[in-house]
C-alpha cells in the first residue's frame, strides 16, 4: 500500500505568469521524480529513503526555490532551512539557515541518523555538513540569474514602500511560499517526511522559516500521519500546521481531509497563504492549498503518477 | 484574577547536592522575581511585559543556564535560544544559537514586535540585536568559572568513554535541562510565556533546543493555554510539548492538569526528562516535572507567592 506525495511551493502561480515551456518543465520534473519515488517504494526502499531522495532530486533542479536555485537573503546569500522526519519513533533531523552545501536535507539525514541533536542552526550546521564529509560549495555554486533578478526586484520595492511610508512587507510575493518536500508510504507503513528551502527573497539573514521546524513544517508519526508544508513560514509556524494534523487526528478523531481543510482555514484566517501535501497510516492523500496554485504531483491507490499546478489542475 | 509561575530549569536536583547557601540564594532569587512580577500584574501590565521582565531577572542571575551564567558549547562560547509568545493573536518571537548578548528575551521580544519574521538564528540574529540597539559583550562578559568547570569534565567524560566504546551521551547529566521560564495571565487575561536558555554543555555549535520553538518549548493562546518548558530539549520537539498541551485541551477537552500529565508521560517513555510550566484560560496552574526537581516558583488564586525545588517542596 505504498503512497508518495511532493510539492515544489505553493503561491501566485496563474497560467497568465507561466510560460508554456516553462510550465512543461515542471511538469516533467514532478513527473519524473514521483515514477522514480514510486519505482525505490515498490523496490522496498523506506519511506525516509524515498523522501530524502526526491528532494536531493528537487534540490537539484533550478526550477524550485531549495538547494541550487534558491532564492536569495537580502545579503545576497543561499541560506537554506531543511527538516526530515521518520514516522518510526518519531526520529527527525532538521538544519537552519545554512548556507553553502548542496543538499541540506542530507545534512539534516544525517543528523537524525546520528541521533544526538535535533536542529542545527547556521556557521554550526555548516560545520556539522563538513564534519560529516559534505562538499563546502562556493556561495555563488548555489545562485541561479533569476534569483538576482528578484532580489533586485525585492530591494527595489523595499525602497519605494519605505519611500512612501506604505505597509508593505519586504518580500516578493510570487516566491514567499516556495519550498519542496515529500511525502511517502512505504510497503511496510512506515511514513516519512522531509521539507527544504532557501526561504524568501530578501530575508533577513539567519530567518529560519517552518519548514526546519517539526511540527510546524514537517511531521511524521507512523500512527497518524506525515506531512510537508510550503507556505507563508511565520504563519506556518504560529498555525503549528502539521502538527495540528496530527492532534486533530489523534485528539479529535478528524479525518486527514478534514485536518488539513481546518487548519489551513486557520492560517488562512490569520493571514498566511500556501498548503501542504499530507498521507495517514491508512494510505489517504490530501494535498490542500489556499494559495493560487500549488506545484505537486503524487499517486495514490491505484498507483497511477499525477501531475498539477492550479486549482483546476 | 492574575498568575504567574517561573522556572529555573528542571533536573537531577536532589538535597545532598544542593549546599544550605546555595539553596536559600535559589529560594531568595525566585521568590524575589515572582513578587516583582505580581507587583507588575496587580499594576496592570500585560502578561508578555511581565514575562519577558522576570526571563530578563533569570537571565541577569549567575545562578541560571541563561543569559549570563549559561553553559558553554563544545567550543566554549556561549549560544543561547529565547522565545516570547503573546498569547493576543499568537504573536511571537525568537532567537537560536545566539550569542553575545545579555538578554536573548529581550531580542525575542524584539522580533516579535516588529513582526515580520518569528525566528532569527545564528549570525544573523546576533545582527538583528545591533540593527535594534542591543549591546554586544564581549563573549567572555557571559561566562563564570563554574561553566567552565562543567565545559571540562564534559569533556573528560566524553573522552572516557569513546576511549572505552561506551554509549554514554557527552552531556553533563546535571545540566541537560537547565533553561528558564515564565508564565503569566494579567488583569485582562491576556497569557504569554518566555523561555531562555544556554542549552547544553558541550553541546554542537548551533544546535538549537525545544526552547525557541514555538510549539515545543513556549506557546501561548489566549483561547486555552500559555506553557514554557525545559528538559532535555530534543525530546521535548519531538513530543511537541507545549502544543500538545494546547492541542489536548481544545480537541479533546482534556483539564490542563490532565494535557500536561498525558505528554509528560509520553516524553518520559520516550526516554526525556524535564518538566513545564503553564497556566490556562480560567487561571489554573501546572508545574508537573518527570526529573527529581525542578526549580519553580508561582502563586495562584490566593495570591501567595510560593517557591519550591524537590519533588516534595
Amino acid at each position: 500500500m505504498i503512497r508518495f506525495a511532493l510539492h515544489g511551493g505553493a503561491g501566485v502561480i496563474e497560467r497568465s505568469r507561466l510560460s508554456a515551456d516553462r510550465e512543461a518543465d515542471y511538469r516533467h520534473t514532478m513527473e519524473e521524480i514521483t515514477q522514480q519515488a514510486k519505482q525505490r517504494l515498490l523496490d522496498g526502499e523506506s519511506a525516509a529513503a524515498v523522501v530524502e531522495q526526491a528532494v536531493i532530486s528537487l534540490e537539484e533542479s533550478p526550477l524550485f526555490n531549495a538547494g541550487y536555485g534558491s532564492v536569495l537573503n537580502a545579503d545576497g546569500v543561499v541560506e537554506m532551512d531543511a527538516a526530515i522526519m521518520d514516522g518510526e519513533g518519531r526520529r527527525c533531523g532538521a538544519v537552519a539557515a545554512i548556507a553553502r552545501v548542496a543538499h541540506p536535507v542530507s545534512v539534516a539525514r544525517a543528523l537524525m541518523d546520528e541521533g544526538v541533536h535535533v536542529l542545527l542552526a547556521g556557521r554550526g550546521a555548516q560545520r556539522f555538513a563538513v564534519e560529516q564529509g559534505f562538499a563546502l560549495l562556493r556561495e555563488e555554486q548555489l545562485i541561479i540569474p533569476e534569483r538576482q533578478q528578484q532580489l533586485l526586484a525585492a530591494r527595489a520595492e523595499n525602497r519605494v514602500s519605505l519611500d512612501h511610508d506604505q505597509d508593505v512587507a519586504p518580500f516578493d510575493p510570487d516566491d514567499i511560499t516556495g519550498t519542496v518536500g515529500a511525502v511517502a508510504r512505504d510497503l511496510n507503513g512506515g511514513l516519512a517526511a522531509a521539507t527544504s528551502t532557501g526561504g524568501m527573497t530578501n530575508k533577513h539573514p539567519g530567518r529560519v522559516g517552518d519548514s526546519p521546524l517539526i511540527g510546524a513544517g514537517t511531521w511524521a508519526d507512523n500512527q497518524s500521519v506525515c506531512v510537508s508544508a510550503t507556505g507563508h513560514g511565520e504563519y506556518f509556524i504560529r498555525g503549528q500546521v502539521a502538527y495540528d494534523i496530527h492532534a486533530q487526528m489523534t485528539y479529535a478523531n478528524a479525518s486527514l481531509a478534514a485536518a488539513a481543510a481546518s487548519v489551513l482555514s486557520r492560517v488562512g484566517a490569520m493571514g498566511g497563504s500556501g498548503g501542504l501535501i499530507a498521507i495517514d497510516r491508512e494510505g489517504q492523500l490530501a494535498l490542500p492549498f489556499n494559495s493560487a496554485g500549488m506545484y505537486r504531483a503524487w499517486f495514490g491507490a491505484d498507483q497511477v503518477v499525477r501531475v498539477a499546478i492550479y486549482g483546476d489542475e
